[in-house]
């Protein structure tokens, strides 16, 4: 296979192993979203406002997803809280919830009720191990709050090194509960996809679609490229798509597809952090590969039809231990397809403005 | 002087080294704040569109701005531009220009028609230099374009370090034309800080009051906070807060106040750079100090009258060889004013949002 010069290609359904459903109207409108992206199974997110930290809780919104959209799987997940104990977590795994979502309090959308201090965590991740369930991590440290930091003290924390400075964190869990399985969430930069590599093969990335374009220019000064983690340099972007085609099952995809009403990023208030790529899930990973050989950062060899499968769904579902029960095949034609201006739909009061608006792309065909 | 015990200072009206005044109804609704600022002069930059690049339109445009507020006085700037000759520059002179602002093409606003090669300019510098004309830098390099580079082949440029990697430059021009007066503007750095130190006393630096303040989290989310260059690391702030109250006439004021009509940080387009302090230039300083004091990160002792007096205006003017005519003083009471939600006047199609919108600060009262 010659990637660049492919106008077609056929994959499996793939599995976005990150994916943001929201509720209400906004769950309404996205959620059908998920197989125009060549996607049929989701690992939910569970950061809804309240976030889901009970069995009950999550069972009902995986009910009310498959309401909406009944041909997708949904894996679903709880949020990591003080409220999460050892029993909550046999509970859970008795109801075929896959994993635990942490996420480090304030540093994204709905973290407010997130993480301080992980080993407060420690018996619930023993048990997490003990079930073989999966522990999701927002791999980012808080920002150092501005108005009592003392510079001169220790190096600041800001959105640029907030996930390097998690990084020893990652090492500590995963020595600490070896066989636990850990995926790094939305790996941003070089050094977080070395720190998944040093560990051992309990531990996994993430990679979003739109890390694998996105640099920090390109968020500054556009609402609707705006995500924690923040896109970082160039050569963390190139660091991203080489992981994508060497991933060797260390590294798959997920999306963090983050819709947010288009009011929320040209509003009064500050501009809500994330990127709406669920309905060209797969296709913007094509777009980005093939920039990544045309640049030369990329070897095309690398780019090989195994790869693609691995990191689209065989590399997740893998991770996740779940099959492909549905056993769906999409064809993707290049430059046939065109992201929307803006996702709405009648009687719904949200307008969601995608990633890459209006820009041509690949089309998904469902065989 | 105990600078965070005082309520009330009282300091000449300050010199404001980098204001953008725009025209049309812009210039009728923010040329008017200049003084609200306790700022009687302003040097006043070129980037209109078209660019200011000729003598008669640089003098139309002082007639313009002293038409709107004429207790100001207005030091004018050239565009640095092919069509910029060494007669232009004699021409420029004779006329009472002050000096040539230099913008490297594309990296902010107005700046397409900006310089791509230094050396071409260089017998413009040099009849500048015999002249005694001020070079005013825009000190970035623009960003490696993201669908040529190869990130293996050199570290790309980014707005992070677009910054750091113009310094290089400012050498080479110094050492080229050592008697020739060049300021580095709206340094963001600490390296910005150290390559003019590194220089003799013919280069001076100007510090904005909103990167006295600002760290690349506040304007990641924040359109009004996003400017050119992109506010940094805290490391980077509280730098640019010590070179403040140890200048010895190094750095001063130049706020880079450039305001944009409200549609422009939050319509379809992408977000215009550039931060709106003028109506508070001086009140903003004097806050961001305050929190250095408070941080531990600026020695109270190091905040003097005589530095206050220097930054404002002193130093500046000292730079440009120019005197105080005006003589007026002002008094700041902290606490005892606000800054407005958004600045708009009946008839003006155009209304801007003020950095800090909305909070309290230091008012200004003209003696």
């Amino acid at each position: 296979m010659r990637f660049t010069q492919l106008n077609e290609i056929e994959l499996p359904a793939a599995f976005d192993a990150h994916v943001h459903l929201r509720d209400g109207e906004m769950s309404q409108l996205v959620t059908p979203t998920i197989r125009q992206g060549g996607v049929n199974q989701v690992y939910v997110m569970p950061n809804l406002v309240p976030p889901v930290t009970t069995v009950q809780q999550c069972l009902a919104y995986r009910d009310q997803l498959k309401a909406i959209e009944p041909n997708v799987d949904y894996l679903m997940s709880l949020y990591l809280h003080e409220s999460i104990t050892s029993e909550a977590i046999r509970e859970a795994k008795k109801a075929g919830i896959m994993g635990v979502k942490s996420y480090p309090a304030g540093v994204t959308t709905n973290s407010s009720s997130g993480v301080i201090d992980y080993e407060t965590f420690y018996p619930v991740f023993a048990e997490m191990e003990k079930q073989n369930m999966v522990l999701n991590l927002h791999g980012e440290v808080p920002s150092t709050p501005s108005h009592t930091h003392a510079t001169k003290d220790a190096t600041a924390i800001t959105i640029l090194n907030a996930e390097p400075a998690f990084l020893p964190t990652l090492k500590a869990l995963h020595e600490k509960f070896p066989a636990l399985r850990i995926i790094l969430e939305h790996c941003s930069t070089a050094a977080a996809l070395e720190a998944v590599r040093a560990c051992g093969p309990a531990v996994a990335g993430t990679i979003t679609a739109h890390h694998l374009s996105l640099i920090i220019d390109d968020w500054a000064g556009d609402p609707f490229c705006f995500c924690k983690p923040v896109a970082k340099t160039p050569e963390d972007r190139d660091a991203l798509l080489n992981a994508v085609v060497t991933s060797k099952g260390r590294f798959f995809l997920g999306t963090d597809s983050a819709p947010h009403d288009q009011g929320k990023k040209r509003g009064e208030d500050k501009v809500a952090a994330g990127v709406f790529t669920q309905p060209n899930a797969v296709a913007y990973v094509l777009d980005a590969l093939e920039k990544g050989v045309e640049r030369g950062v990329v070897e095309e060899g690398d780019v090989t039809l195994e790869g693609l499968e691995g990191f689209f769904g065989g590399w997740g579902r893998a991770f996740y231990q779940v099959g492909d029960g549905r056993g769906e095949k999409v064809v993707l034609r290049k430059g046939a397809g065109r992201v929307v201006d803006v996702l709405e739909k009648d009687g719904l009061g949200v307008r969601v403005v995608p990633f890459r608006r209006g820009e041509e792309t690949w089309s998904v065909e469902w065989k």
